[in-house]
C-alpha cells in the first residue's frame, strides 16, 4: 500500500477488552470489523430521489434497486440535488418532501448526506429574472433559510456556494445570481450566503466549491478568509471529461490550496470511460451529443486513472472527501462517466474502487486472540468498528485524537 | 474625436478677466494655452539615472540628451527604477543619489515621478537568500521605509508591490519575496507592504500592479479591499510584445476592475515595431534574442496600434495615466518596442502620440477676446493653463471639480 496513505489514513491502537466486571479477558478469541471508513466515499446519488419517492416501477424500480445496491456497497456519502430551478420550478413550491425522502433513504442505508448547492447561478430559479436585485438577493437568503431548516439534521452538510469565481461574469445567459453577484461582489455574495446557512445550522458542515482551480481560487478563498467567512472545506471540482488530470497537475491543485489548512473534498469526479471530450472545449456544458458509447478501452483507461487518482487524493493529508459524479452512464452530457454502465452492470472502475474501499483499506471480520493482560494490538483505516465478543457485539471508532488505548468491556 | 474622450477629458468653462481693481475687461484680446495634461503620459525613464549622473559623455551624452529631448516633448510623467537587485547591490549601499538626480531632473522637467517597483520577487536582491523569512521580511519592510522616506518630495507615487498574483508560486528560481509571500499569504504581504509606505508616506499614490489581467487579479483587489487595504490606484500592465490586444479585450479587461471604482492606470505599456513573439512563451523573459530589428512595416503597425490603445483607453473614465515601456529601442528583452529608435530618430508611433497628446488633445496658445462683460468661453483637456494678457500671464487649472466660471485678474 502507498506509504502515505497507510501513515495519513490508518492508526494504531491497542484494545484492551474487560470483562462485565472490568477485569482484562486474557487469551480469549475477539472479532473486529470495520464497518464503516471515516473517508467521505461519495457520489451524487440524484437517483435516490425517484428511487425513494417510490417513482419507479417494475422493470425500472428493479434497475434502480440493483443501482442503489451498488450505491451502499461502495459509497458511504450521498449528494443530492438542490438546483433551484428544479428543487423550486414555481415559486412557493419546492420539493421538499421528495427530496427529504431520498435523505432519509441514504441515512437508513448509513450514509453521509450533502446537498448541492444552496446558491449557484447555473440552474437557478428563472422567476429571478423579473425581480429587482434587491428582491432576487432576498428570495437567495429565504431560500437558504427555509431549505437549511427544513433539511437540518436530514443534511447537515452544504455546498452554499457553487462557481463563484465565473459567477459575476458568466455571461452565457442572463440570470439573477449572476447580477447580484456582480453588484455585490463575489466575497460579499459568498459572505451573505455562508451567513445565511450559518445562522440557521451553525452545526452545519459549510463547503464553498468550485471548478476553477487556478490561483483565482485560492486568491478568493484567501479574500474570504480575510474578510472573516469560515469554511469548514474546500471544494474542488475534477470534471475530467477531457482527460484524466495526471499526478502532477493534481498535486499542484493540492498545493495552491493546502496553505489554508482546511479539509479539502474533491466533490464532483468524472473520468470517462469513452472518446475524450475534445480539448477545444472550454465550458464543457457546450458539448453536446446524443451518442457517448463506454468502450472496453475506455473502461480500463478510466479504471486504471481511477485508482491512480483516488490514491493521490487518499495520500495527502487534507483530502477528507472524493465524490464520484454521476455513477451511472448517461446523466450529466449524456456522458459514459458513470462506474456502472446504463444496463446496471459494474464497469472495471467500479470493481477496482469497491477492491480498495472495502479489502485494500478496509479491515474485514478479522480474529484476535487477546494477550495475558486482555489487550490486542491492532492497526485500521480511520472509522467505524465493531468487536465481537462471543455473543456480545461491541463498537468503537478509530480516530486520530484517540488515546492510543481503547478500553471495551463485553 | 472620439466622443467618450471629449466627454471625459475635456471641460468647458468661462473665465472672466478682470483688471487689477477688479473690474472685467470687456472686449480685451487674451491668449489660453495649455501648459501641462492631468492625464499621466508616462514613460519608463530608467535612462534618466546615468543622463542626471553625468556618467554619458561625448557622442552617447548628445545621443541621451535627443532621447531626453523627446521624452519630455511627448511625456509628463517618468517611472524610475527601484529594483532592488540593482538599487542596493550590496546591503547598505543602495544607489539613492544616484536616482535622486534623476528625479529632480524629471520634477525640474515638469515631470510627475513615479517609483517601481518597492517589492518583487523578480530583480530582488540576492543577499536575502542567507536570511531566514523573518529578517527578509523586516529587510523588505525597512527598504520600504528607507526608500519612500528618502524619496519623499522626489517621489511620492509608488508601485508598491509587483505582481503579487504570481509572487508566492512563482518557481523560476528561489527569492528571499517568494519564500515571505509563500509564509504570510498574498493578501498579507500585501497589507504589509502598503502599510510600511503609507506609515512613512501618508499622503502618497499607492499602486497594486500585475501583469495577470485574469479574474485571479481582480479577485485579488477585491479581497485586498475587504481586508481593508487602500489604493489609490490599480497598475495594469499591458506588455504586448506578442500582439496588441485589440480594441474588445482592453475593454473587457477595464470591465473587470472598474467595479472597484479606483483610477486604473496602464503602468507598462509594450507594442512592439518588429515581429511578433510566438504565441507558445508563457513566461516573457523567457524570449531571449540577440537580433530583434524594428521593420517598416512593423512600425506601421506599432503607430496604428499605439493610437488605438491610448484612444481605447483615454476613453474610459477611470483610466487616468498611460505608461510607456521602453521609450528606446533595445532594452528589456533587447526588444523594437521603443517610440525611439536606437539611432535616436523618432518611429512613426512617437510621431502620432505626439499629435494627439500636444495637438489634438491640447490647446495650442489660442486668442481670444473677451465679451462685454469680461467673459471668455473655453472648452479644454483638464490640465494647467497659462492665460496671457498683453505682458501679463496668468495660470489656471481646469479640472472636473472647477466652479462652471473662473475669474482670473490680470
Amino acid at each position: 500500500m502507498n506509504q502515505d496513505i497507510q501513515k495519513n489514513r490508518m492508526t494504531d491502537t491497542t484494545i484492551t477488552v474487560l470483562g462485565t466486571d472490568g477485569t482484562p479477558l486474557a487469551n480469549q478469541q475477539v472479532i473486529i470489523a470495520q464497518t464503516k471508513h471515516k473517508f467521505l466515499f461519495g457520489t451524487a446519488a440524484f437517483d435516490l430521489v425517484p428511487l425513494a419517492g417510490g417513482q419507479y416501477t417494475g422493470k425500472e424500480l428493479e434497475q434502480a434497486e440493483q443501482r442503489s445496491e451498488k450505491l451502499t456497497a461502495l459509497f458511504n456519502a450521498a449528494t443530492l440535488p438542490f438546483y433551484w430551478a428544479r428543487f423550486e420550478p414555481e415559486r412557493g413550491k419546492p420539493i421538499t418532501e421528495q427530496v427529504k425522502n431520498a435523505a432519509r433513504w441514504a441515512i437508513d442505508h448509513g450514509m453521509i448526506t450533502k446537498g448541492h448547492p444552496l446558491c449557484w447561478h447555473t440552474l437557478t430559479a428563472d422567476w429571478l429574472l423579473s425581480m429587482s436585485n434587491a428582491e432576487i438577493l432576498q428570495a437567495q437568503i429565504d431560500r437558504i433559510h427555509r431549505d437549511v431548516s427544513d433539511f437540518r439534521g436530514l443534511i447537515d452538510m452544504w455546498d452554499v456556494i457553487n462557481e463563484a469565481v465565473i459567477m459575476p461574469v458568466f455571461d452565457k445567459y442572463d440570470n439573477g445570481i449572476t447580477r447580484i453577484c456582480k453588484e455585490l461582489g463575489r466575497i460579499k455574495t459568498i459572505k451573505t450566503m455562508f451567513d445565511a446557512a450559518r445562522e440557521t445550522n451553525p452545526t452545519a458542515t459549510l463547503f464553498i466549491n468550485d471548478f476553477d482551480v487556478s490561483s483565482a481560487y485560492d486568491i478568493l478563498i484567501e479574500g474570504c478568509l480575510e474578510a472573516g467567512i469560515k469554511f469548514e472545506a474546500i471544494g474542488i471540482q475534477s470534471h475530467m471529461h477531457q482527460g484524466w488530470w495526471g499526478v502532477e497537475k493534481t498535486l499542484q491543485v493540492l498545493e495552491n490550496f493546502e496553505r489554508f489548512n482546511l479539509p479539502i473534498h474533491f466533490t464532483e469526479t468524472t473520468l470517462v470511460s469513452g472518446h475524450l471530450m475534445p480539448p477545444e472545449i472550454v465550458d464543457l456544458n457546450d458539448y453536446q451529443v446524443t451518442d457517448w458509447p463506454t468502450t472496453p478501452e475506455g473502461e480500463e483507461r478510466q479504471a486504471r486513472e481511477t485508482i491512480q487518482h483516488y490514491e493521490t487524493l487518499m495520500a495527502h493529508p487534507l483530502v477528507e472527501g472524493i465524490t464520484w459524479w454521476d455513477m451511472t452512464d448517461g446523466n450529466w452530457l449524456n456522458a459514459p462517466a458513470g462506474l456502472i454502465r446504463k444496463d446496471g452492470s459494474s464497469k472495471p472502475a467500479y470493481d477496482e474502487l469497491l477492491k480498495r474501499v472495502k479489502e485494500e483499506w478496509w479491515a474485514s471480520p478479522t480474529k484476535f486472540t487477546t494477550d495475558g493482560n486482555g489487550r490486542v494490538h491492532f492497526s485500521g483505516f480511520l472509522g467505524d468498528y465493531e468487536l465481537t465478543y462471543r455473543e456480545t457485539k461491541r463498537y468503537f471508532q478509530l480516530a486520530r485524537e484517540n488515546l492510543p488505548t481503547i478500553e471495551i468491556r463485553v
